[in-house]
């Protein structure tokens, strides 16, 4: 038990009796959950008062006998709604205007309940960290000033304050240089591949080249739109240019800053063999840029539309730093398919809903979005190096290939596993994990993508430690 | 000035000098907006105090030279906000709660600057009106409990919270009796109709009849998927389906319950045709139920898909009752189109946003839609009614036609009047107007659509009478 002082100078004990809570209470799979409510409605009934001092967690965790990444998580969270600060001394206490904040608790969603499976395989930001509250401030800066013509009929290609906020965003992050009337707002990445393979199915290019092995979900678009893919093998370098140039290809879809899913870098010499092809064949490069914003070690590499504007369809979203479910995205491209682009989009559905891009020019124009990413990235990154810490103590003989990026690893597996079988009887044991041959047009050696964003570093080692015993890596 | 008594028992004098109100600081053309804009400051700083009665408008318009309608809107948004109520006596107070609610102002957006048109010409909702604070809190109550799997990549077919909302609500509404898993979530009746468009497109059907006079947005955005259209008349009793049968249009877009542009509701013989020509040709009636919320004279015919679900597509949106910026629509389909359209809608964009399908299920379930519907009904109906009275006083030798419903209605002009030209000439003096030629693709008699929905009586009445002089219907 702690002994701290209150604000207004008077010593208080504090502990898990003082908060009245009862471990044997707690439901036996979703104790951080439990936690962070229990703690939740002590700060905003007062229980708690702003500047209290709470327990270290190992000493929490002690008299509640759960695990202290417990604790950990469920201070984090409170963290994040700004009802605990980190005081002078490192402690945790009570923020001081937690009880009159208007803070929204974030409700418990991401424990898996026994029923569900635990998901590490979808490369999903953590959406329990979704800024809810932030998100609501921008929602009512937005309702508070919109004119009536904000709530008619919008812009097709999307609100000039998105456009605009967005070109900065892209000139500041990426390199990018484009104006606001270059950017068409879009319904997420998928929205934008299927306007732009329409708009050049309308053109008479039927076929794209795609990354073998690459993402899954853009290949299955891709394929309804057009009639043929060609699969381009990926190495170490990223694309296989060469094999490129030997298709009849004149469109091909890239993750150069970050390949999906094999993590690895479009090297230098790549880039510019891409750009070379693009020119000489008079073809376009389609640049997926799902997740630069999430590179741990270094800058991310510049996007290469900032290199060949007329030669790349630049196209990215804030799924993973905000959330799926917004569907907001973009793309950039060259000026002769532009037009079209917008025509298209407006024959779809007249353009995105204007609310929700009001919102989110707010979030990127007052910096909220900035510092959200810079606390996602800190997150992101500690679960990465426990995934990695973890595979590398449960999961011998299997390699780990990529950069230090995004929200997923590859974990390349003996030659002799069969990857879907795995993840199969993965799945049996109650998770759900993406084999490497999922993403695979040609077959090609086993893997496994472990997708680290929603998870803390206990679930994500308890996972991998179940996984390590599952394919029988870990030595008994 | 009025004398009454505070709600303390206490005698207070009010009127414009207690709010030192000076007209002289009111721009020439935004006196509702600063009105209201003063009123609400009065308001929320406290100055007037909860329970405090306003001079009646007649009273406060003489002291501020003013039309008493400025003071009519003026009191009628602040009743909207929440800050003023009717009391007992059929006056106006200050409500009790109006400095401490968690009221959000809106802004004053629809009076138009000098250097703006006034737009009488589309068939919009009064945005002004749109329910912010309700918005606003339904927002919060979905961010408060939303998963994380919610925020997460959605169901194409749309949320299952909002399509059971939606099938009850258009049961009650409409008398279709659809399930949940019947309804698609679109993305507003242009997103409906161009995946419909491209799935009839897929299977071969390239053409498509329409209503001429009809919805010129509508036929562009159909004009765009498919190669051919067919234009039929319409007359007072609606489609023509003798026309329509002489063509080999195997789908037909129809607006039964309200035609646009002419207001005529589809004649109970010429539905029976209808729905006998679709089961014949195995033909599809395309339902375009746009604004059937606004009947005023008496309930609304029920759908035409409730008589033949098999050969009707329902397609309809909360534009004309919230915002068209929400971009919200649905749509209900034969069952042998209903995958086709979920895959096409997944492979375009994955699906409509989530958070703004959550918030308009919670409005629905909470009954709020409900009650800001009864309140929009009866704005729009008044405005429909100066809107006839002006036409009639301003408009001599032109007639009215349509069934008392919806948010514009039609002028029928004299034989030799050009409705291009008057709206070109009504454009210069200040105010757009739509023809009735720029919804025909046949040649006929000339007309004006007046969209009343976004505006108070007076500024109608000022618009109509200017139309009178320009079109010189007016008796000099």
């Amino acid at each position: 038990m702690d002994c701290l002082i209150e604000p207004n100078g008077s010593y208080q004990m504090i502990g898990s009796d003082f908060l009245n809570l009862d471990p044997a209470t707690a439901p036996p799979r979703g104790r951080t959950a439990w936690l962070t409510q229990q703690l939740r409605t002590a700060i905003t009934d007062g229980t708690l008062a702003p500047g209290t001092r709470l327990p270290a967690s190992r000493v929490l965790a002690g008299e509640l006998s759960v695990a202290r990444g417990t604790v950990v998580e469920a201070y984090r969270r409170l963290g994040e709604e700004g009802l605990l600060v980190t005081n002078h001394g490192g402690g945790t206490e009570v923020a001081a205007l937690a009880a009159t904040s208007a803070s929204l608790p974030n409700p418990e969603p991401d424990e898996p309940t026994p029923k569900e499976l635990l998901n590490i395989s979808a490369g999903v930001p953590d959406l329990s960290g979704f800024p809810r509250a932030a998100w609501l401030r921008a929602e009512r800066r937005v309702l508070t000033t919109a004119t009536a013509a904000e709530l008619g009929y919008a812009d097709p290609q999307g609100t000039p304050r998105l456009r605009t906020a967005l070109a900065n965003w892209l000139a500041r992050s990426r390199g990018i240089t484009a104006g606001p009337e270059q950017i068409i707002v879009t319904a997420g990445v998928t929205g934008a591949l299927s306007l732009l393979a329409q708009v050049l199915r309308d053109q008479g290019i039927t076929d794209c080249a795609i990354e073998d092995p690459g993402a899954d979900g853009n290949r299955r678009i891709l394929d309804y739109w057009l009639d043929t893919l060609h699969p381009i093998p990926v190495d170490s370098a990223g694309l296989d240019v060469t094999a490129l140039a030997r298709t009849d290809a004149r469109a091909v879809l890239v993750t150069p800053a970050h390949q999906f899913p094999t993590g690895v870098v479009l090297a230098p010499d790549r880039r510019r063999e891409l750009l070379a092809w693009a020119e000489a064949r008079g073809g376009l490069v389609v640049e997926d840029d799902y997740d630069s914003e999430y590179r741990y070690d270094r800058t991310p590499v510049r996007a290469l539309h900032a290199a060949a504007p007329e030669r790349v369809v630049h196209i990215s979203s804030l799924s993973k730093v905000l959330a799926p479910a917004l569907r907001i995205g973009w793309m950039i491209a060259p000026t002769d398919l532009h037009d079209d682009l917008v025509r298209k989009r407006w024959a779809t559905d007249l353009g995105s809903p204007a609310l929700p891009q009001l919102a989110l020019a707010d979030l990127i124009d007052s910096g909220t979005l900035e510092r959200h990413l810079r606390s996602l990235r800190l997150r992101h990154r500690e679960r990465r190096d426990a995934a990695v810490a973890a595979i590398r103590r449960y999961l011998l003989g299997c390699r780990i290939e990529g950069v230090a990026a995004g929200l997923h690893l590859l974990v390349r597996l003996p030659e002799h596993v069969d990857d879907t079988m795995l993840a199969a009887r993965a799945e049996e044991a109650g998770f759900a994990v993406q084999p490497l041959s999922a993403h695979r047009i040609s077959p090609g050696p086993p893997g496994l993508i472990i997708g680290y964003g929603p998870h803390p570093p206990p679930r994500l080692e308890a996972a991998l430690q179940t996984l390590g015993a599952i394919g029988r890596f870990t030595p008994a």
